[in-house]
């Protein structure tokens, strides 16, 4: 079984590494970059085969190493692997 | 219109960030993970309200600057703001 998180910094907390990449963007010349949010993507592959386990694991593992969720948010996805 | 970048690197090069995360998980107790892979998730707001042309634009962004083609895949996920 398959698990995709996806960890942002929640909205409000600074992103330096996002604004090196707009600003990046616009000396090459891409104008109309609003704004720009740098995060995570962690894909897992896991033995386990219940999806509802999978993903209350996968929450215990993003609340213990893979987020700091002081300044980051994350959401999980499950999927039965093809 | 907001569009979300998923860069992973391919997957037959090497992960070193993706194995410290799995030793890491494995160190804590999480057992019966198999494969660890990680990869950024970049998210820019855009100007540009026609689909088709920021999704061109954000192509463009990969090739010259987001991802390193040679040993990173992307994908774009173009979603009008609401």
């Amino acid at each position: 079984m398959k698990a995709t998180v996806r960890i942002m910094l929640h909205d409000n907390v600074l992103d330096p590494q996002g604004k090196a990449i707009r600003h990046a963007l616009e000396t090459l010349g891409f104008s109309g970059v609003e704004r720009v949010r740098q995060g995570k993507l962690i894909t897992l592959e896991l033995a386990e085969t219940d999806p509802g386990k999978a993903r209350q694991r996968v929450r215990e593992m993003c609340e213990k190493l893979l987020a700091n969720t002081v300044i980051e948010s994350y959401e999980i996805d499950i999927a039965e692997q093809s």
